[in-house]
């Protein structure tokens, strides 16, 4: 299979009849596969029961006709206004014009939704250039509130506990004279002051979630072909950029409505959108994270079904930056790479989401670089195997760091925060940016995926809750030779964010050889656990006049590994020298480079990056081939350009 | 008709019995007109049908014996709580309490509003010293959305597009799955997150609210004597200033929530209330501003129906400032000036609003200076004509530049922000701000006047959306030799807020000599399009590593005329500048003085003023009279104290 | 009576089988009292009429067994969610899950509320050691927003005004139309634009919190014992801190939702809680406010029933710290000192509200400390009398000055602010920090409590509104030889909040011999009166180029006695100056230290404390006793380490 390279394309935004135009541009540039449809239920049963992809079929066929492929979305995750008129309980009382704001365990939606989805594929299923389908969009639990998913809730915990006294307990209902005597008493978890209470009502809806998606794959299962593939755009915490209301933010670490590890059970190829800061502030950390988070959930490669051309205002990618971006997936695992949107959209709240081609629908200087881009991916995934490249099966990256994430400690550090500004998702990608400067590869694993035989090292960045298997496992990883690395506030809770009545880090002080019953911060640092060591390595005490005498970071051996706690909100530096002295007792060697020069090997291939605006040089074996110059290169460093890339062949 | 100088008094307000006190000091103060009634219904109909106009006539009769005029308002804009009770819909599901929150299209409210303005006018008009009325107060759409308002918006859509394909394709409903197929259909906007459609709400309720205005005009006009004006007290967008809650503000660009272009049809006398900061930050620029927008409304003098004298904390006038704030007025066309209010008020939300009085009622300083300013308004409205001076009839003020305001991209550009603390009338006032330093007069007027003929130099701020015909009118303007000066983000959108599908400036690109299909921001620069010319001189290119090679700022010739592009988010000191230089291509010569020394020409009489804390000399022509002295100033030059006024009598 | 050291106990949260253990450590401990079962409803009737005390009475049996005394609460502040199900009256429209969002006069609530009284008190009143009752917990009005409350409002309106034309002039409702025709009409104040009608609502609200406490004083008192106390923990204002949601903050200033001088005449023991910032921030000053607002309610020591032992992330105290926060509660008359809570708690809101043990329930650092704190208590409160001493009747501070505070001047200013970030409660803790620093003890009382003869100064920060007779009152206090020093906005308006309309300050222009009727602000002073003297000693000038002609602060002798004015937003030192001047005319000697050092007095021993990080010295008598170490200090200072204590006898 070749390398996907495409866009989402919308006919039913366009102002002008141009199908012809835009495939011939994109049959120019080497883009070989669209994204349809997902959007546009309106269009596609603009009333009660009567269908028209009319749209729908004209572009799969014009696509086949400039070699193109089709990926059909199910248009599910925006209902169109007949639907919400017909039964309010499809949008759960939330009002229409917003998508992904209807209740999908509502029964109206579930037949609506169904009906449209076996219409959509029964009729693309049979052209040869539908390769996949994606279901839904960027699915999330969007804070249902009904009574049926309340009871459903209900139910849940009954399942979980048993019985009432059970879950009083472990929710410690009785603070505050919430307990109650059975489980229909159980209250709306809208006014819910209890943490775990209110956190297992997110974890619930992030299973109705999944669930949903597992729901439509197995409609669409009915029908594709063997060789069609389901996939899905997974995505990240959308943090807000710009005034409220606009369609402006960034992906920045895990998604804290859908349990992603859980949902993609659902799909065949995991998929994903990410968006993310370009010009002075492109790092590459966020398209290394997609793929550190996404390659673990099929154990295989992924494809980047969204991201972006230009995008926001401020965001115009500078000269190469849109070659590095689509490189830095490939270099991260991903089996292509699609834009959104191909062509800007003149209406509506993401107008300003700007596409491959500007709103005067022009081959620009943006679809110039997405040409090039082409004819490079072309060569890069022509090179390893036969024919185009065989990039998504010959994948093989398997990096010998884990960190561990958590949906269950994302919501718990919401209710007990560390500092204002420090969420969860900061915290994890603190970390992962430590390793990413550092050019250590990594996985990000959510708490649920226990293969950890498959990693030397693994890290856990404020990994608040932990059941006690996990903490078992913990304890087997290091005796039997493994590093663990643990940040602040770790395995301070059980699965149901019940605080740990035991000592500190719970089931784990002779892992790591110290203990802490108190914590306090100061002006400077947001989180300092003031631990007591009882035969680790102090590596730190604090610089402080009273809580000097206890330790901030720790380091023992136990059994035939390696256990690591930082006890505090270390800085970015500290924490990488932190992070460095730990991977060298997993054996595991630095690169010699680092940050803003970054090293990836994927495939055969090493990809040595320049993230700066200043020409750099990196470390190469004399006599390797750069392969989009065909050069051969000697010395031991290779010069970089400003926001430049060498891709070198592993011998 | 003589200047009118006057303060609004609210007899129902007064903890005790001061008519007399009240009107003779206001006489002695030279205040010739007072304002009643238009916040006092409850007092008026205290009960259904129950009428009191006692003291109404009280006051009238009172006023009458001093030689003060009377402005008699409808009291509609605030409901008792009788109306509000007596039928819900009043209200339009707000509560009860504050002013202006009726829902103006209610059956209900316009009965008993037609019934009270009947009575209120019908008793009053054949007071002889009644010289008009004032209908509604500050009135604007309230965001009313009941259903019969929603109703009456797919009737409107129903009339400005006829089928609902062609609204689908206008707004671009398709997207996210908005279309539908019927006008009735068409969802509560509430939830719109299309913009198009949310704005086309709102531009429909401001109808409404202009509507509403001309409905009281006419039942005013079925009893009014012919040479009673009708006035309203149009108003700008407020700024709010201090702690939320607070009736502490600014008043700050064009008025977002009426279209008081089309509103003025309702008013044989444009009226407006302007509030801005006084002390240190006095710079006389909110005063043109509100002349400015004004003067076109009418195409002649307007009246300053509220004004501050003590307002805000904060905002008390320094010695002189008072004295300059009036003169201000005048010299920007003004018939008159009137405080608000009289006296402070002892309870309620305006309470720290201060008036001429302080609360303890007696003749402070405040009431000193506006006693000094009486005398001076005497003479200076005594001079050009006979008697007391002709100032409303013989204004004619002509500036030769019009700044180009809109409702509607106004809307636009908060669905579309260009940053986050950059709105619309951000932009606007920068621009009006430049000219006014500069010393340039100018009108501002709305996109729906299209009588550009009177002027030679046309300015667009940021006019995002502009229908076909006013690209055409702006073709034809610098075609037979007029100037054009555009903003960036101009011409971006059709009037439905669609984004052109063709090349930028769209329709105008040969008129600009030059073209741009992207755009991006910098940490400095919050929007910067990358201009590339064709034809145009580029007046600046982009300090910019990457960005370098395109234009920032152009200036070309076509036809007989100029036309002038700025691309980027430019500093007040370089606006200036090329504003100066477009003026200089439209044969508007700059006056010699700048701010803080600003002069104003009117009536034939040529104010400079001294917006500043130090002395500062001014150009005159030598042997120049100033009016307020009698003096006769010698030498090309004039000093004019801190905060202060000369008048100088142009032969 | 001993002193009582104790800590809030519940066991309903308890993760284990740990009554005996949790005992002994605190016998251990020197604890002699623990308070239990005030938020526990749910566990003692988990279903209507169903009771369980056996937890409450196995807790008090154990107790006896170890020697410790308990308070008893009624657990009315949570209701339990069957009793919210059964009837949503109870919750008035809020969510279940919060505690104290009942509508505390619903039927529903009153019956069950008054069957779980008497349940419980009746079941416990006989234990030996049951030494008293808290009814409720921090009772406030929690904004109740019934129809009832609201009826309520208007008898209580009509109460008080009789006729309708009686309020409508009081509270100004003519402005903007508000005035209405009877009682009955009175709009919901949830609407309320006028200060005065919505402020006047939240007083009756805090009526009928204080009567809710009142009527739960009934019943207790039908079954305790006379050796049996009622108390309740009244507390402040409590500024959140941390992330909104975070149940974490501080104690600052008065407690705006409950008049405590009226809520106080339930109880026979006045009890609070109080949350301060330690480490680097703990100052002394939220102790000694709390004291000084305590104290006067029942003119008797108090008990502090609540306050940290380890409290939030970030206030762990460093050494000392917990010592001299419980010597400064006695210090400042408190009776006793109880920790909030014993054990940390494992879930809900409260978790990170850290107790005397962490959550692991080991005795630490922290219980050490307690420990240490035990034994001292004992000392200090054994010295005076015979057996453990008797401070809570030996008591007996009479400080000289008193500060006057007001329920209504704090909602007034809610409604016109000073500044955005200057509120009422930010005025009252600046002036009485003022005092505090300076060394000078003084009461806080409420303006309700009018026994003036016992003070020779009073101090009015911001004491906006005063009714008449206040007024009279202090013409007398300053005419028979007292001294009065008041802030800047004190005195402008009258019980209803209408501002005078006499001159300023009113009916005291005599007696400050200086009158203003303007204020402004400039970048620099948020509130500045133009004082014009009439007699005084001008104190200060304002420095500033325009307003430099009127005075700042003014000194009057009037009658036997001073008058002290400021007329502006002061800064700290500079109102320690004036209010050091002016306690020197009330005959009050300053002490010789000041801030870091505090000393305080009471009951026959002199305290010492360094509220600071470095060793300070303090003036002392040559030969005094410490009774801590028992040393007999020489010389006229004496060290006191970093957070350190001295007690000495006074002779």
């Amino acid at each position: 299979m070749k390398v996907i390279y495409g866009a989402a394309y919308y006919i039913e935004y366009s102002t002008s009849d141009r199908l012809e135009t835009d495939l011939q541009l994109m049959e120019d540039a080497g883009i070989n596969t669209i994204r349809i449809g997902e959007s546009t239920w309106s269009v596609e049963e603009p009333r009660e029961g009567e269908y028209d992809f009319a749209r729908v079929t004209e572009v799969i066929e014009a696509a086949a006709r400039h070699g193109i492929s089709v990926i059909v979305g199910t248009p599910t995750y925006a209902v169109p206004a007949w639907l919400a008129a017909l039964d309010p309980g499809v949008l759960g009382g939330n009002r229409f014009g917003p998508r992904q704001n209807m209740d999908i365990t509502d029964p109206t939606y579930r037949k609506y939704a169904e009906r449209i989805i076996r219409e959509i594929v029964s009729r693309t299923a049979g052209y040869e250039n539908v390769i996949g389908y994606q279901i839904d969009n960027e699915t999330k639990h969007y804070y249902m509130h009904s009574d049926r998913v309340i009871c459903g809730f209900r139910e849940w915990l009954r399942k979980r506990f048993g019985t009432i006294e059970a879950l009083n307990n472990a929710y410690g209902l009785n603070h505050w004279s919430n307990s109650v005597a059975s489980f229909e008493e159980l209250p709306d978890p809208a006014g819910a002051v209890n943490g775990s209470y209110a956190c297992a009502f997110d974890e619930y809806r992030r299973e109705l979630a999944a669930e949903f998606l597992r729901w439509q794959a197995g409609i669409v299962g009915e029908y594709k072909r063997d060789d069609q593939f389901i996939t899905h755009n997974f995505d990240y915490e959308w943090r807000q950029l710009g005034a409220p209301g606009q369609q402006m933010g960034r992906s920045y670490g895990m998604q804290p409505d859908l349990n992603t590890h859980d949902a993609a059970a659902a799909v065949t190829l995991a998929g994903t959108d990410v968006y993310f800061p370009a010009g002075d502030r492109l790092t590459g950390q966020e398209i290394a994270f997609a793929g550190d988070l996404m390659r673990p959930l099929k154990r295989a490669p992924y494809l980047v079904i969204e991201s972006q051309a230009q995008a926001f205002t401020g965001w115009l990618p500078y000269p190469g930056q849109l070659r590095q971006m689509a490189l830095a997936h490939i270099a991260s695992g991903a089996c292509g790479v699609m834009y959104w949107p191909w062509m800007s959209i003149h209406n509506g709240i993401e107008a300003y989401w700007k596409g491959v081609l500007s709103h005067d629908g022009l081959p620009g200087e943006t679809y110039e670089e997405v040409r090039e881009i082409g004819s490079v991916l072309r060569r890069v995934a022509g090179l390893p195997g036969d024919d185009q490249g065989s990039v998504m099966t010959a994948q093989g990256k398997t990096p010998r760091i884990a960190v561990v994430v958590s949906c269950e400690a994302l919501h718990a550090m919401r209710w007990f925060p560390t500092d204002n500004d420090l969420g969860y998702n900061d915290v994890v990608m603190q970390f992962h940016r430590a390793l990413y400067e550092l050019g250590l590869e990594c996985d990000v694993i959510y708490d649920r995926d226990r293969e950890w035989s498959r990693y030397d090292m693994l890290v856990f960045p404020e990994l608040y809750c932990a059941d006690d298997s996990m903490i078992g496992q913990i304890r087997d990883h290091v005796r039997e030779g493994g590093t663990v690395f643990a940040g602040y506030r770790s395995f301070f809770a059980d699965e149901n964010l019940k605080i740990r009545d035991g000592i500190q880090p719970y089931g784990l002080t002779d892992v790591f050889g110290m203990h802490y019953s108190r914590f306090t911060r100061t002006d400077e640092i947001s989180w300092m656990e003031l631990l007591e060591e009882e035969g680790a390595d102090v590596l730190e005490r604090y610089d402080h006049r009273h809580w000097g005498r206890y330790a901030a970071a720790t380091h023992n051996i136990w059994g035939s590994g390696h256990a690591w706690y930082l006890g505090y909100t270390a800085g970015d530096e500290r924490l990488k020298e932190l992070l460095a002295a730990a991977a060298e007792t997993a054996g595991i060697e630095l690169p010699a480079d680092r940050f803003p020069v970054i090293t990836r090997t994927s495939n055969g291939l090493k990809f040595i990056f320049n993230f700066s605006d200043e020409e750099k040089t990196a470390s190469i074996v004399s006599g390797s081939e750069e392969i989009l110059t065909g050069d051969i290169l000697t010395g031991d460093r290779a010069v970089i350009p400003e926001w430049g890339t060498l891709i070198l062949k592993i011998d």
